[in-house]
Order: structure tokens, then sequence, then C-alpha cells
């Protein structure tokens, strides 16, 4: 094998921030959507797309390609919201083993009234510290990234 | 309430892609270190903190801030590995109700064996597509993101 290409020490520091970044901004966002609507990020990241879909019902299949979870970390979830009423499981009229998520009506009120103080959070720690043309550079960059995966994929 | 500061346009985008990002390269390390190693990035990332400490031995509590994960998915990650090998679970000799995860030899092994790819993998996706003053501006852009974090969580 080829001398393996580690990462320079510059990349290495950059590589750790990203990921704290992501960490703590999880957290961040957590303690926010906990302390001002009671959900958690997880039940955000799941009450967004549904809300965000034609009658508020998605292939569980589906929801968890769009939150990029393991199937048993999105099922456990699922209970949970489930026995909190904000969503319900059907089951998928197409697909006998498949099952739907729905967003019920208490699911629809708490992400209507999660949303913004969670855009307000999102602004504050994301993008108050960056000027116009940063955002557009730190988008730029995060494209070049995604183009990398998605040539790596293919 | 005054009016909420929903995202821009350009804002609501970029974070969109930063989501992505972190969810297509999660995935990508994913099935790379699946396909190299036999290791998951769940494996990963409780394997490289435990490496890098004294002895292999950390506390559950702190590999737990350390990868930010709620205490029933680091319980369940931990016990898949036990399962496995490559960690044991031992009592904390300070803290009756605390609890230790130790890297076994089979562990130390696993990641050694797993890391030149994975660095490989993240050079290729993350660092290759930038130059290196794009990887300093990069690096300073979340360091004001988390500097905002740090502001906001005080």
């Amino acid at each position: 094998m080829s001398e393996p290409r580690w990462l320079a020490p510059q990349q290495a520091e950059v590589w750790a921030r990203y990921r704290k970044v992501y960490r703590e901004l999880q957290q961040a966002q957590d303690q926010q959507l906990q302390r001002d609507s009671g959900l958690s990020a997880a039940d955000y990241a799941l009450l967004a797309p549904l809300s965000e879909s034609d009658d508020g019902v998605l292939r569980a299949r589906d929801l968890g390609a769009d939150v990029g979870w393991e199937r048993s970390r999105l099922s456990h979830q699922i209970s949970r919201m489930e026995k909190r009423g904000i969503v319900v499981r059907e089951a998928c009229a197409d697909d006998a083993r498949g099952s739907m998520v729905r967003l019920t009506e208490k699911g629809r009120e708490a992400i209507e009234a999660a949303a913004p103080k969670h855009a307000e959070c999102v602004r504050r720690l994301v993008f108050d510290p960056l000027t116009t043309d940063e955002v557009r550079l730190f988008g730029d960059f995060l494209d070049r990234i995604l183009g990398a995966i998605e040539r790596g994929a293919r």
C-alpha cells in the first residue's frame, strides 16, 4: 500500500472544528427548542420535513433518508413521538412491509409554534457572524464538498 | 412578539446545504468504513477518542459529551461494540453510578487498521475541493460560528 495521505495539521484542525460546530450547534438548538417549545432537535428534524410534505405524511423510509439516520434510531424516535401524540404511524397502501408517518394536528401546532424561535436561533448562531459575501462563499465551499461526495458515490 | 427573523432565501439555501453536507459526508464515511474496515461511522466516532486517551479508557459520560449523543444512543452503541469485543465497560473507581469504557486490544487493532483509509476519505471529500487559502477561510467561518454558539451559551 502507498503511504497514507494523513491530514495536514491545518486540515486536522479545521476538521475537528467542523465536527465541533456540528455538535455544539446541535446541542444549542436542542436546548433552545426544549426551553421554548418542549421539542428536542430530533423531534424537530422529523417534524420539519413532515410539515413541508403534501398532507403532512411521508414514508418512514423516505423520512429516514431525509435525516440520514439508521433504521433503529428512526424507529425509536418515531415511537417516542407517537406516544406524545405528535405523529402517528400508518400502513403503507402500496407496500405491505412499509409504513407511513403522519403529522397529527397537535404535531403541526407544535412545529408552527416552534419555527419562529428556531429560525431566530439559526440566524443568530450561523448567519449573524458572517457577511453576505461570506455566506455566499461558505455556500460555495459546501457546494464543492457536496460535489466531491457525489462524484465519490458514483 | 416582534416579527420573527425568518431566514433570507440565500441563508435558507446555505443552511439546507450545510445539513446535506453533514448527512452525506456521514453516509459516505460510513460506507467507506464498512467496506474497508467493517466498522460503522458510530463505531469510529467512539473508537477515535478512546484510542487517543490515556490507556484507551474514558468515562462513558465524557465519551458521550465528546460525540454529543444522548445517553440512550450512547448506551446502545457501546453495547453493540461490547458484543463484538472491541470495547469493554468497567466500573468507575470514584463514582459508583458512573461507568468507564475501555478499548480492547482488538478495538485498537481495528481503529489502527481503519485510520489510513478514513483519513484519505476525509482529504478527498472535504479538503481536495478547497485551496489552502479556502481551507483557512472555511476554518475562520467555523470559528466565528463557534464563537456565536459559545457566547449564546453563557
